[in-house]
């Protein structure tokens, strides 16, 4: 049975290194679903003019979930608009964290 | 059954938007029992004359468990009774995270 | 049975924190497994000139495995003979995170 991983990235200023474990990750466990939550200030990284874009993108082409918070999307006052295309939107980060938690997903924090 | 949920605040830096999580994730999971530990650096969080007070207290008052680090009150020098009254205080905060998974709590750091 | 922890140490800046938690975890939950992994920036705390290089050396004798990321290693262009003797190097910090957890073990982040 494959592994499924919910990743939570918080700190906007521990975007890049966050984002080379989510690579790592992926490379080191092949079958993996992989779901990568950005929420509190990292949300930004979600922005289409953000530097992080054509990673995200890539990660995305690779079958990597990319969520975003809504409530830090309002708390950061984005408009929906201005994030990149295909990423899900939950309403609660946290809450999509916990939920997946709770349905056997296996948490990591980067 | 409701899901139970064991929530990390360390870095007295990133209080204020740990705070927000919690909120969000209580906002989110309306039947969950949650409970906060404070440990490390931000245990300040939890003195009577921290910024946080009114948080703190109207967190407890919606049934949310907030608990102190005794080994983080002693390392930053704090005496127990300049503490906000109502919080639970714990040898180890993080020996607490980890019995609380152990009996199934899911973990989240905010 | 005793608890097995995967412990996660990925910031530099906050090793000494992070490893004054582990001893804590070690002095509560005397019969617990304790592995500890160093990833990302945190990686440096295991080189033979780190300022942690004592901590770490008498954790190691009270039995507690110390874990490096290749691929932090890697990153940050160390030479694995600089590196503390005795430590266990994995391909990838963030897999062997992942994966304690699907065998069980419970996770913390410090």
């Amino acid at each position: 049975m494959p592994l499924n991983v919910i990743v939570q990235i918080k700190d906007e200023d521990k975007v890049m290194q966050g984002l080379r474990s989510v690579i790592n990750l992926y490379n080191d466990l092949k079958d993996a679903v992989i779901e990568v939550v950005f929420h509190q200030s990292a949300i930004k990284a979600l922005l289409k003019d953000s530097n992080f874009r054509e990673i995200i993108e890539d990660l995305m082409s690779k079958g990597i979930i990319i969520v975003g918070c809504e409530n830090s999307i309002k708390a950061q006052k984005i408009k929906e608009d201005s994030l990149i295309s295909g990423i899900r939107i939950v309403t609660s980060g946290v809450g999509e964290i916990v939920r997946k938690q709770s349905e056997g997903w296996i948490y990591l924090v980067v």
